[in-house]
């Protein structure tokens, strides 16, 4: 059996939490002879700036490489809000995103049935919800030149940030939402501003032109942006998958994972191209929600989202769908059985601990 | 009395209906003696693609400029899917916001108590929302240079389109949203994206230094975009005003003018600079919702947004609070009547018509 070199970064906050849990199930895989892992851990966000003066050290970048999957927590805090810009927690975030080359984020937004009632949206609009936002992560906005702040003649300042896409970059991941569509209701939306932005025509474009060479039994639409984060809102079920540039797939999978009423249960994976010699691609994996320092360190968070984010790993990773399939499975038993976290419990009801969680979780396997 | 230039400007789709009625409205507060108006008409998107072949004419910007108040239906449609670019319906659009100087773009987002049921939302989650979007309209990504597409070497594409803010203009549009919270509930929450853009880092500190230097008696909140738009449909009540560039107000509108329920009937303002020798504002007025190609016609558009979008223009270009008050009163009754078109009616139950709307809002006048 082959060993999966894990790299574990829990960061800031409630990840270090969360992790911990994680790690547990990771030890019952091994023990139950379900795969083979070998644990690493380093420090990423402000636990890194803390140690190292950087959102993340050259060693853990190597480390980062060198794994077979990194799992993330989450990063972020009032503490360091004054660290210098290049430092900020979120460098170290998105240094793992565009140094491994995680291109395409795959961010399930699901309404777990015994949760719809959790959502801030009627029942039956939630009510069996299951689309996936499929974000290109390594261009546009996020990481185009020039990207600065330069003082001007008079004294006042201008900001510039550079939104850039090549036709290569918009093929690769829109492939990667047609391949996924196959396996689910065959149906992409392609959210852009193709009405505003250059890059939104180029992006229309270039899907338009992949979906008719290579997959035409995939149906394909177009959205504007604004317009389907409207629609998301409405009708939400109209959906299978999205795909969409950087920024606006951090937008709108916000929006599709607040609607499910699950927002500390969502996971999402990063992934990178496959190497054509070793058959790999690097990939991260990380809760949907954020840092949540106002609850960190007292038991209250919900690690369901950073356990599911190891179920993807399991799946796109390691090649274990049915190890996945029975870890989410577990998941969805603990959450039939009404066993629940304070921010799923709703007001008054009893809520157990991130740990008691993760303990009915192994205990479901 | 002073005589106010109105130019009406239809456009396409459900445009010239909504306009219709509009047009019925300003006649009977002239005839009443509520106000002078003089009326001019013009071509705009693909209406005047088709004419001029271009999105608006060299003379009806002219017109536009003479103006006292734009009033702007919609625009686009199938039918124009193939024109050149720069020839597009939203070009006219865009061209009237950017010559105009409109820079203030405001959105109310009103959950009218007698629709809350027409929302996906819970009841008790948009009931009696009130909340305002300041959206900044002339700059940003939709007018940065560079934008463009060129061809690579290698036969590949590279799109660009460039965000770009300077201090002055951030500062103008805070400014729009710190007066009009004074007038409201007194908080402002600012929207961007520091942890990633550059022109976030440059919009945080220069809200953050008007608020201290001219308007510490608001309160003042920063929120990451992606929050917003998450928090938007998590619990919107807590917002008054918000405040963004033109992007995340692109799409932060639309999400929340979703949540309302009443798409249908959300006027919007853009307004220019105040002209210090004749206290003037360049202004255009028109509804939140698009041209809706697919009941253009066939009278079953809602013509509210369209007649609110005049109200505003009482209020902000007219001076004339009382009348807007008077005509928005007008709006609630025929509501609380019960009178509903189509997209507000529920399934199943009777809808008035385009027209038949109109005339109930004049008979309640
Ligand atoms: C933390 C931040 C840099 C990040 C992003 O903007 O991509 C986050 O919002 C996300 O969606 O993963
Ligand atoms: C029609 C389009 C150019 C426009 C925009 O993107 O600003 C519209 O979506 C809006 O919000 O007014």
């Amino acid at each position: 059996m082959a060993t999966h070199k894990l790299l574990l970064l829990p960061g800031d906050g409630i990840g270090p939490e969360v992790m911990g849990q994680v790690e547990q199930i990771v030890s019952w895989f091994g023990k139950h002879g379900l795969g083979s892992f070998e644990i690493e851990k380093g420090l990423v966000g402000g636990a890194a700036y803390d140690v190292h003066k950087a959102a993340i050290s050259e060693g853990d970048m190597k480390l980062a490489q060198e794994a077979d999957a990194v799992l993330f927590g989450a990063v972020g805090g009032p503490k360091w809000a004054d660290v210098p810009y290049q430092h900020r927690p979120e460098a170290g975030l998105l240094r793992l995103r565009k140094d491994l080359g995680l291109f395409a984020n795959l961010r399930p937004a699901i309404c777990y049935p015994a949760l719809a009632s959790a959502s801030s949206l009627k029942p039956e609009v939630v009510e069996g919800l299951d689309i996936l936002i499929v974000r290109e992560l390594t261009g546009g906005v996020y990481f185009g030149e020039p990207k600065e702040i330069v003082t001007l003649e008079d004294g006042s300042k201008r900001g510039v940030d550079t939104q850039l896409y090549t036709t290569p970059e918009i093929e690769r991941i829109c492939r990667v939402a047609f391949e996924l569509a196959r396996t689910r209701r065959n149906k992409v939306s392609s959210a852009e501003k193709h009405n505003v932005m250059k890059t939104g025509v180029l992006w229309k474009q270039t899907v338009t032109a992949l979906h008719a060479a290579e997959y035409k039994d995939v149906e394909l639409e177009h959205v504007l942006a604004d317009n389907c984060a409207m629609q998301l809102v409405r009708w939400p079920k109209q959906y299978d998958v999205i795909v969409c540039d950087n920024l606006f797939g951090d937008i709108l999978s916000d929006v599709a994972a607040m609607l499910t009423g699950s927002l500390g249960m969502l996971p999402s994976a990063s992934l990178g191209a496959e190497d054509p010699a070793t058959g790999k691609r690097k990939a991260l994996y990380e809760p949907v929600h954020g840092s949540a320092p106002d609850i960190a360190g007292k038991g209250l968070a919900n690690p369901i989202a950073m356990i599911g984010s190891f179920a993807m790993a399991l799946r796109y990773s390691f090649g274990a769908g049915d190890a996945a399939d029975k870890l989410e499975g577990a998941i969805a038993d603990v959450l039939g059985s009404g066993t629940r976290t304070k921010d799923i419990a709703g007001p008054g009801a009893n809520a157990v601990s991130t740990s008691e969680m993760g303990a009915a979780i192994i205990k479901a396997l």
